[in-house]
């Protein structure tokens, strides 16, 4: 007997047939004697409903009660998954996050889990019940409704894994596992079976937007093993935990647009005057990704560097004030590059990868503005016009290419739903 | 200053626009150097949407997770009416059953108020917040959420003010205050300015809506000053109290479509069988309202009574089984009777009222089928075909007409919604 936790995100969960097959799943397992848990997002697009009608009576709605507001969807799903599991002649108990323990920070909007309270769990699961949870919420010590921020439901499943010893966590959604790059870009993309945790935060941190990188975090820290599966299909997703099936030398291609370019130029090089500029960054809270510094010339320098596209409107005025302090001559914004990234564990032990990337690029002739590296990813700023041509060549030339072009995966979600409707 | 309790029924908070009038009530009276407390119903129609989302997954969804769904309704609201408070440049905090120490039975779906923990209510008022409530919702002392049955918004604003010792509860609707009939019904119709509670408990018996019973039972209990009013008006509205500050001897007419008269013929006349007939009826949760007995002939009795005809489905095999069991003829359903109510403390000394009574409806051609009383109220049972000309000749008979005919609130919710508009 194991105990399994199921995650189901919004269009998981976004009608009352999803909310079905969804309910289905958790009692066959249960059927199966192991000991279930499902965490549920809000159904379909309810977030965003509530959000708007939030707006409408205060554009800036006060953070606690915009936390109150949001918690409602989760509540939704959760008592309607609870009927739909009784519906199929199961017991079913719900808990919002207060009831399941979740104690958070009191950052609303985007609180952080510091201890889960599970006794409650553990007794509805002694007793038999599947047991349905709220995700992305919790309360603070002191009684106040908070949320994770969004996406949190993720890190809600992982974080509930780990305080209840899962043997697995299941994320469903609307594809149907980590791949080799974007289907809709690389047609020839493969489903990974497996990959580890470290590769999983690059390709998050590249842009891929599967998992919440938070969530991997956790996972990793408190060694819980995730499957990434499709709500739509019964295929087996793919795995991430401590070390992947198979080592593949690169898994992943992932590419970010939502990442600027900005340059400040005629920096007089003295020392100390790049941590002078990031620091002033990092307190205006904007994450700074790839930085590059020129070669001084006649004592004066560049630095590059990227930063999210929107959070420019908060920096704008950062950078005048450095530019001012420092004497510099200007800064340049380069509003619109591509980040993309080469990801794999082998990258560890094979040091010409990062060389046969540059070639494969020169030869598509393809401009490399930035480079950065880590242990097991090598992440390139480059035109945004050359991001398609640039990952199918990488796909093709590091043999990352499926056999058969990638078919399935590519429908829409409504016609997946269409599907597993036919498929009944 | 005093504290006020304020609260609003559904179609009070149905927009946003509505929601922001409900706020400036608030203030207004924050303003005025008064402490305020908001108890918020579910906006518009959206616990009948829960409802139906509900039924679309299981038909018979459990009880305590439909408690959890409908609770959702009332989070909503409430934290909508707090940003709509800080929109308007005041500080509010808005609470849970749970966060607002609402105890309750844990009898789901139709729970009751057990205890109120008001310390973290008490706080907030003592920090100078506006402190809006969730209407409806309890918590159990197992911490499961519980609600009070449908118009229980309106007893938890009743019990929250007696808990918080409030000098007075608003309660806002669509309706402007207690009339001496339904003024649809009655174009004469005339708003009272003030009524007991005792008239009030039998207007509501009698079949007026404006007031959920069970809240003006505890108001009388707890001596909690009530005032109807409407929520898209200036009007004063109608003051509920001990005693009222015009005694008339007719206070109102009340009728309710909603009742069935059955009658069972050829009782076998034994001492003890109609508490059979009511006991097996009682257990079967059946509220019978009148009852009469007809006079032996030999041997042999009738028995009539009135019950809610949604309970006809639940009343047909107790009845089956008893005419069985006690050897009785048969059984007669009359599914639509109307039941008539005079209603007055000053019935109590005037003797002379039912005979008036009775004889309006005979010289009007109006057959009576049976008759109730008690101290401040008589209710007869008649063709629904004669319930409005026997509304309207009891109003002028009993000297209630106005001297203008009733128009404002003829009103729909949605053309008061456009006045409100207009007015603003």
């Amino acid at each position: 007997m194991s105990l399994i936790v199921l995650k189901f995100g919004g269009t998981s969960v976004a009608t009352p047939e999803r909310v079905l097959k969804a309910a289905q799943r958790l009692v066959d397992y249960r059927e199966q004697g192991h000991k279930v848990v499902a965490v549920v997002s809000a159904m379909g697009k309810s977030t965003d409903d509530l959000l708007a009608l939030a707006r409408e009576v205060n554009p800036k709605p006060p953070a606690r009660e915009l936390d109150v507001l949001l918690t409602t969807g989760e509540l939704v799903s959760m008592s309607i998954l609870a009927m739909a599991v009784a519906a199929l002649g199961h017991k079913a108990k719900s808990f919002t996050g207060h009831q399941a323990g979740i104690v958070t920070t009191t950052r609303h909007n985007k609180a952080q889990i510091s201890q889960i309270k599970a006794d409650r769990l553990e007794q509805a699961l002694a007793e038999g019940y599947i047991v349905v949870v709220a995700g992305f919420q919790g309360v603070t010590k002191q009684g106040d409704i908070t949320t994770l921020g969004r996406g949190g439901s993720d890190t809600s499943a992982v974080a509930l894994a780990a305080a209840l010893k899962a043997d697995l966590c299941e994320i469903y959604s609307d594809v149907d596992g980590i791949y080799t790059a974007d289907p809709r870009i690389v047609p020839r993309a493969k489903k990974l079976n497996s990959i580890s945790y470290e590769e999983m935060l690059e390709l998050s941190a590249g842009g891929s937007s599967v998992l919440q990188m938070r969530a991997v975090e956790f996972a990793r820290n408190f060694r819980v093993t995730l499957c990434c599966r499709s709500a739509f299909s019964d295929n087996p997703g793919t795995l991430i935990k401590e070390e992947a099936v198979e080592q593949a030398i690169v898994s992943g291609i992932t590419y970010d647009n939502s990442e600027a370019k900005i340059t400040i130029r005629g920096v007089p090089d003295k020392v100390g005057i790049a941590a002078d500029v990031f620091d002033a960054i990092a307190k205006a809270n904007i994450n700074v990704d790839i930085i590059v510094q020129n070669i001084s010339e006649h004592g004066f320098t560049d630095i590059s560097f990227t930063a999210p596209e929107g959070d420019l409107d908060r920096l704008r005025p950062v950078l005048d004030a450095q530019v001012a302090k420092l004497g510099a001559r200007e800064y340049l914004i380069n509003e619109k590059v591509t980040k993309l990234s080469l990801v794999g564990a082998g990258l560890r032990t094979n040091p010409g990868i990062a060389a046969k990337m540059f070639k494969v690029l020169s030869k598509n002739g393809i401009n490399i503005e930035m480079i950065s590296t880590s242990a097991i990813r090598i992440s390139v700023i480059i035109n945004p016009k050359h991001s398609e041509l640039a990952q199918q060549a990488l796909h093709t030339a590091f043999d990352l290419d499926s056999t058969q072009i990638f078919e399935e995966d590519n429908l829409s979600a409504e016609e997946l739903d269409a599907k597993a409707k036919k498929g009944r």
